[in-house]
């Protein structure tokens, strides 16, 4: 872990009394990661494992806001990456960190930032292994590189699914894209001060499926994360394996808070179905695979709802469509199958 | 491999277009990449090895310019984590990539840059794994994780010295602190055009020590990479050792063009010395090693040269301390330890 500030002395003692002060403490589990000291961290993988590698970053302004509580950006930069883990099957190991710290963020922001990620690592089991952190004029950049391990061969992939596959998808998905509307107040929705509080909770700190994941294997036949919306990550799969899927919104899991809100006002349903930053996850499995599969909401501590199926491409339409019928039975058209984010500043 | 930018649709044709054509290639020759099409990458480790890992980070203004040759800025990238690993006495395996770009990155900018990773991936047989990619309205900010294995239990870390072992360096350090005059403008050196483009070309693609590095396994007892300078790194092995060094400026290996610099300019010793970007290695070694690690020059492609010796703390001096020896046999005072790359803009 190696810090550095332009224009000033990169071994000073108040730059690495700093990584240490904040740094450290996260690696102290973590044997190979060297106290942070070495030129790189030396872990022994587990025999008969493979890793899985996966790296998300995020910029203030763009995926989150400059003003968001530290500790929340921090456990949302460590979850997204988990969220990759456990849609691979994956069981978290160890973590690289990356900082892009202007001179706004100070000791305060950086202790509650580590703070944030000293909770989620032993709540998640991962540690922190190595990293490196230089400063930016210029927005907050942070990076995270995650390594987990599943068994050799084991790893759920977006590849696998057969054309006629079930779908299914973990949680309640939808409830971050109202939490993203609360924030950025583009709509006004009439919600009581709880329920403001659990969409943003679920905005800022989603729950990535890491209980659920390691039971997948060998039952579903593809996974991926709903980081950039529904409709699109399933869009994923559909591309990668050549078929098209259908879903009905009917049939989704809301969460009571986003039930109220929807009938209220359901011209919202299509961002419920749009809108990133859930991290729940969607699923395919054989038909035969369906009642373990949703036996599984147990042990995995999250509903596993069938939303609709895999289907072979309909003459004239592209490989990889994903079609969404509504309520009322009709196909639900959406003028946008993702969105990330925050709208750039004008 | 996702990317994402703000206010556009994460899975528009144009971006996963541009991800495919500039990246994908990158990850053609690593299965378990999966055409950075997945959540994460599954990775086979190689049994009886160790993982070695290691981030390092680049911002525009701070480490390169905004104006260097793009292939350059990869180069860079790319070598300075590589050089991590040869530090480990470690062998490349996968690397993962950030990218936080602005609009000022275009196509052009985006495919030199490629070229440069493709280019030293092939020299150095390592392959893109995965990735993120995020729009940035500040400097570009670049990160790599670089993922190397060694035979387990065989990684040359920064702890294992004794007390009394020769410090040696590998090739001619100095020669990126001349190249960063040259390119800041901050000395006037009367230099041929061929001597500054062999000054500027150590600073921007320093040559990682991975053919010298498994060699040095089992014969090395400590090794850092010199990212901060030969003082400032040499520090970093006697702080966690807990003793001292001596080094003698004399015993320098230079490079004929840093010979005639500081033949003329012998006030720019200091600078060698403390001059970060060379990463060159300095190695501690018994002194029974001593003539078996001056014979690896030869396989590894690099002079390696005898500079000094670990010594206890002197009483009344600090745990860490490095001294340096000049021509004139006498303590060199420097005024800094180390430096880092370009000074804040006023």
């Amino acid at each position: 872990m190696r810090e550095e500030t332009a224009g000033k002395e990169s071994d000073s003692g108040d730059e690495f009394g700093r990584i240490a002060r904040h740094f450290r403490p996260l690696a102290a589990g973590v044997p190979g990661a060297l106290g942070l000291t070495d030129d790189a961290a030396v872990l022994a993988p587990t025999p008969g494992w493979d890793l899985v590698v996966t790296t998300d970053a995020m910029v203030a302004g763009v995926h989150f806001l400059p003003a968001d509580p530290p500790e929340d950006v921090a456990a949302k930069l460590l979850r997204v990456n988990l969220s990759d883990l456990a849609a691979m099957g994956a069981e978290p190991r160890w973590y690289t960190l990356t900082t892009a710290l202007s001179a706004a963020e100070d000791e305060t922001w950086l202790a509650a930032f580590a703070r944030g990620l000293a909770e989620d690592q032993a709540q998640f089991g991962i540690g922190l292994a190595g990293g490196d952190s230089v400063s930016i004029r210029g927005p907050v950049t942070l990076s995270i590189t995650a390594i987990g391990e599943v068994p050799a061969g084991q790893a759920l992939t977006r590849r696998a699914p057969r054309h006629d596959d079930l779908l299914f998808v973990t949680g309640t998905p939808g409830d971050a894209a109202l939490g993203l509307m609360l924030v950025l107040g583009t709509q006004t929705l009439e919600l009581s001060e709880a329920d403001r509080a659990y969409l943003i909770e679920r905005l800022r700190r989603p729950t990535p499926r890491l209980t659920l994941a390691p039971h997948l294997r060998g039952v579903a036949s593809a996974a991926a994360d709903i980081s950039d919306g529904l409709v699109s990550d399933l869009g994923h799969i559909t591309r990668v394996t050549g078929c098209a899927a259908v879903i009905e919104a009917g049939r989704l899991l809301l969460s009571p808070v986003a039930r109220r809100v929807i009938e209220a006002r359901p011209d919202l349903w299509p961002e419920l179905l749009t809108g990133g930053d859930d991290y729940e996850l969607v699923l395919a499995a054989p038909a035969a695979q369906a009642e373990t599969l949703k036996a599984l909401a147990e042990c995995g501590g999250c509903a596993i709802t069938e939303i609709g199926r895999l289907c072979p491409v309909a003459p004239g339409d592209r490989p990889g469509a994903v079609t969404v019928i509504g309520l009322d039975g009709q196909t639900l058209t959406l003028t946008r199958r993702g969105w990330n984010h925050f709208p750039p500043s004008p």
